[in-house]
């Protein structure tokens, strides 16, 4: 709740217009719908534009239903479910006809894309076919967030001319999203090449020393090139957020 | 065994009403009952006057079902069983008809839920809707051991409005428990708004870097706020039990 | 602020007592105190009726000797100052003279020791008298919240008769500190035999496998006896507060 | 192969009872059978007077089989096969009918128990019913070792009276070996008891912050009770097999 | 270099204006300057045009004047090397009498500080006095990078009362840093208050299970507020570089 | 690229024998082959002569299926796809008729095997039968790479005169891949007795403490025998194409 | 206390001899001496017949002083106090001017050495020279624990002729306790070549990817060698202490 | 000992040129000397041609002395002892004023530099200015192995046009060692480039994440670059001596 809001309505306390109770219960009543085990935060979308992505991991479908039941209630639209499994998928689907099943970054989609803008300004790579997951789930929800996204897939350093054949691209890009698993140098490679924000996301790809992705993590951590930041292991909606706010500020 | 009765069965072998070798089995004769693979520990009742709660997770059907049996013959009631998967919820059922399986914490209870007291004292909160299976554990525990308990669910740091609204349950409770997954960080939030214990719990729920509940615990134990502490990852009972022995302390 | 706050100032507007701009004022002005790199937080003494405790480690002797004025000149007494090197302990001596610096748990102190009460509820045990830095920072710091403390130490469990032989005092407690190095069991075996919480602090003490306390930090949350929770690694402040707190709560 | 061998076959070659060829040859032929993907070491029976046990965790069931009847027809007997899942366990009996599964401990064995000896002298205990996976798995190798094995199961360090009960059989057991998941704070306790070796094995029972058995290994490794040494997580062969030559020794 | 540099070479080439020879070397003659035991790369500064920061920590004082003699040759000004001693910063002080070490973040600068501009669109935040070692270093070098720089320090999340007194700065801001040791929660609570991204730097201010900055670093990768980001514990370089890229876009 | 050709290419611009558009179209045209999800990296064959080994792990069928097709397209052969499951090698022999399964490596193979050369000079060792799934991995793919492959399995340090039978190979031997798991002391000895680089390949065999091939992992970085080096846990591709290289080297 | 005292103190009071009162005084009057800051078992030495060995590294000078103080008027010798820096030393020596301090293993040893018994029995190996600290420790140890202990250095398995060379020793062994650090493969070679129980001692000799001694104990934990045990890094005197009470079971 | 040593021993005892006595002694005579604390291994220098390279990190000066004088009365020549800080090496210069101490890399030499061979053959790369420590004990130790070796220093991936100046350079190079600290991502852009065996060493320079050198190592162990092995943390000797028998073996 912002200032003004909270001034206006001392205001009309003060001239009478609202009893002290009123303002009292208006002021504690927060902006989410409780239904529950789950309080919906309703306040977020007015905020920031952006459209609601629920976490779908370890809900049951249960909850998830009733979650976005209660979505479709407010007219929220687009909602995104992230990380279900194609089980839960056709359980969501039967339940809401018009949504659908992205199969590769595993997302539940109910609603339509916005029109993209920002041409040219946000580039999501990755080192490999198999990272393609998590790329896919940042692509769709940084269009789904408003953003014209270009995809440059299958570039890992162990082929760098693979990279370098998209200079051009690099060096267009505003924030580039940097998916990488295994040794995840990607990130260090393309920070130093541009000189925009760069987000890595290391993957859970890989195997042996890789220990699920603690690896490039490490790597995209301690980075020696500048300008570049590091979310959570497949977090790959974490970084179309971050990515769409460094965007959003840009032209507003 | 307490000093009295040491004393007493002294007492009685120096008058001779009961002989040394008696007096011997006696001392040796500790309050347990062996089945075997068990030993059914029947003295922490009589002592905290909870009842009876056992760990299923890594027992077979078989062994469950006989220390339940043991324990019914003693006239335990009622029994808990935690971490209780719904195939093996199913089974025990079918051999004890009275009992109820409840399927988000994977508790099976066999017996009545003894009356409530200590109204507004115990406050069971969670970050998310991810975390209930856990805050469940906590909060059905809890009242069977004759707590009665408050649900504030999915109110995480990252939406911190949600938590607020609920600021007068948390200046009224007595003991919180505080459950949460991903960053845990709701400890640290809640420990700075209250006076009484905080009892930290932290989930496996999250992905990544989460690490199965690494992130939370970590978080937890180095919570700035004090007042606060910790158990094991998903131990609601834990927390449970500890929370009940501070209420009954209270009120002894 | 408490609700009945909030309500006056929307009732003192309301009347016209105060402005508009002087509500908001009041609203926004939260009590602490801000000295450049520091906001003391007077808010916490007032709250809790505990003194003030600092974590000494890892600030600059000016810093602390800045935040220690900036107390003493709003007449808070006593302060305490944890993890103090000797060298601090000794220039903080001369700055403030009427202090007193205790070596074992590295403790500045600044103030009297309030008188005690809740004789025999609080028991401090360690495990071996290596880990008496810790111990006593709990022993002291709970003795400045205005409690009555009992110590018994090196009573570690591979001499398990030295433990029993205060059995008694065991018996009487009300919440029990339970301080431990090397592999930290002795949280077990005294969550076993008492029926109060127990506290465990794992303490740094050991060498090669105890990777700095990780072994009896992991001992001590794997406990198989309930009723146990844990702290930080040789945080005995910490420990002393929750106790605090529940001894408090008890008399309250 | 000994000193002694070698100068015999120095010897026989000075001799010339056998030529330079025959000594190479001999000198060169050590005593183990290969069928290919192993090397049957037929070797270690002949020295220790051991059977053989075989890890079957990770091999196929045609390994498996081919390793079983090279070894019959040696007239190798008995033969013990571990971590064998229920279903390979049916494929060896239909493949060995005088084979037996036993399903505790997960072990397939081909022949007879030999005669035990050494009556009281070792104990298997553990710490919880969990546990009986790995301590079946010590205590019937262990029998088929030539040993009388006394089993005291359950007797945590939680219900510390329990251990207590069987106080006598700690004092007569000549080693001692100790099984325990979750913390694996029995070993610490039983070793302070006694003074005989005590060989600790920790489990991966447990949940959360026990991370696969990590922590009752690293309680083990930092116990503070002298005397007690230990093998790797769930292994119960390992712990059997130092016991009897523990044992073996002394009667030799 | 870029595309229209290549393909004016290739013209020259083709015209005849440079021969073969010369071509070749200038596409394999890039921007650096060779020293030796270092590669100076004076290209960055001319596409970001951010000055220069070395890395200090594992240079010999030697190698550090050598890269800043180097630096000065080509008139590059201001320098900055982070991660200085105080006897380090000493000898350079000498070497460069017009320098300065700024004792807290253990910078030392050669050159003035530019024009600030932005105002109130980068925050600096840290959780306690503590962390001020790293918040400095980002907001120094984020200050020579061009920004001016709003500092709120020492609001932990343990007094949360003390972060909502600055709730129109956090609103008002376009890029927030955010820097925390111990537990590492202000993130989380920051990233849900706000609608731009969020920069977090963990600190290894802490002990114990803080592991000297894993549990910050942790926390704020697990955050459940969107908008966040993290770079390598201490890092405060790193936040100011991506802070200031972010900024830089926007106005751009 | 090599040299020659950026010369060759600027000297055909500068003769006018190509535009300088066509230039730069040949210099950005870098060999691969883009499919979309994948980028096939033609250029690695031609430069090392050595055929296409591609990581099938993480990869769908489809994906698999469309880099191969895209292969064959352009006459590779062979093909090798490693850590394929069974259910997937089906599938793949039904699209790839001519194409075999491996079942121990859980190799795909299209195509036919080189002639060998460098007898003797290649061994592949294994501690145990559970091994063979990466040391078969090594060794076919070595084969394809063209190379003879002596294998020698089962020879584990515990019965370390399996080993000895084979020093005669062992001292002809120039490049030794050692395969083991557990506590993979084999590179150790191994490295001893030879004065051949010995390429350690960790197996995630084992249990308990073995955490996945992080034991013999650690192992086999801290050998004292030099000479020694290491790759990922189960990374038998990997050791094959470093021997395969060095091997190539020597008779080039 | 064993039974028969038991038994005995309650014969007693049932003849009248003691009061009930005396009996309960004698039972709770377990034999620790109670200085304070410790409790001095003084139960050990009568039970084992073993001197005392006290852990010096994290006590004060004074309490060390003190506890030995205490032994000294109870006419315990030897005695020996481990992980003695060299300035510590100097101070006992001081205070002691008959101990003596051992530089090598840090021991300082108040009292003669006893007569060593079993001849042969007892082997002390180590890998390298840098792990003499460790392996002097438990073989000096084990000399005052009454043991003939032979040393053999220097024999690790990188260079295993020099191993072989002593195989005569390691066959007469009755117990080898095996210090070695980096990759500590030792114990699995010198374990697969003997019959007697081989003890592990890993050393913190190492560096890089050796972690402080992880290294060689999870490669001890591993050892595919049965017969082998394990204690904590570094722990000589752990070692010691159990090998000879599987020497003294032998004689006993 | 060679096959024919084995044989012609044999054959001169069957001559009855030796006796069986004398052939024993031979056999069991292994090519060491032991001076006590040390055995000196004088067999490698003999079997692989390079000088002995003693590992001087935890030795005391003494032991170094003596294995060094040890050496010099046998003749051999140079002797290099790496890991030794500078007050060492003085003590070192002292004893022996023939020898050298070279500060970056800490080594101390004694003896002459042989000619070197294999121009353009061995490539020391390294990632920063701070790695030089490591990078000049991989290169100093390579060229008394008997190397020419091209040190190409400072190219880390964040400046990858610094690397691409020296594409010639690595394209002739027949052996590359990389050595990278940080994020060492060095490893997989080099390993991409070219067609010879790569090692990399990680170093342990960087702070926070790095975790001294993991976060490199598993950067380098998960390198999607084939023809890629890694070697311990700082160890720039193990890369020197693996470089040098892979060449050594080519002109073999």
């Amino acid at each position: 709740m912002k200032k003004e809001e909270v001034k206006k309505i001392l205001e009309k306390t003060a001239k009478g217009e609202i009893s002290v109770e009123e303002g009292y219960q208006v002021l504690k009543d927060l902006p989410f719908q409780d239904i529950g085990f789950a309080k919906v935060d309703n306040h977020r979308e007015i905020r920031t534009g952006f459209p609601e992505v629920i976490y779908g991991a370890s809900k049951t479908i249960f909850q998830i239903k009733e979650i976005m039941h209660s979505m479709v209630q407010k007219n929220i639209s687009p909602i995104l479910i992230t990380k279900i499994s194609p089980t839960v998928g056709e359980e969501l689907k039967k339940e809401f006809p018009n949504g659908k099943y992205e199969e590769t970054p595993q997302l539940f989609i109910l609603g339509e894309k916005p029109e993209s803008k920002n041409k040219d300004s946000l580039l999501v790579l990755c080192g490999g076919t198999s990272d393609l997951y998590v790329a896919e789930e940042a692509a769709i929800i940084a269009e789904y967030f408003g953003n014209h996204v270009k995809r440059i897939y299958d570039v890992g350093v162990a082929g760098i001319h693979r990279l370098f054949a998209y200079k051009e691209d690099l060096e267009r890009a505003k924030v580039i999203i940097c998916v990488a698993g295994m040794e995840g140098a990607l990130v260090s490679v393309v920070g130093g090449l541009v000189d925009c924000p760069v987000i890595g996301v290391p993957t859970s790809v890989g195997y042996g020393a890789s220990f699920q992705g603690l690896a490039p993590l490490l790597t995209m951590l301690n980075s020696c090139a500048p300008g570049t930041t590091v979310v959570n292991i497949d977090n790959g909606f974490g970084a179309a957020y971050t990515a769409s706010l460094i965007l959003k500020n840009r032209s507003g």
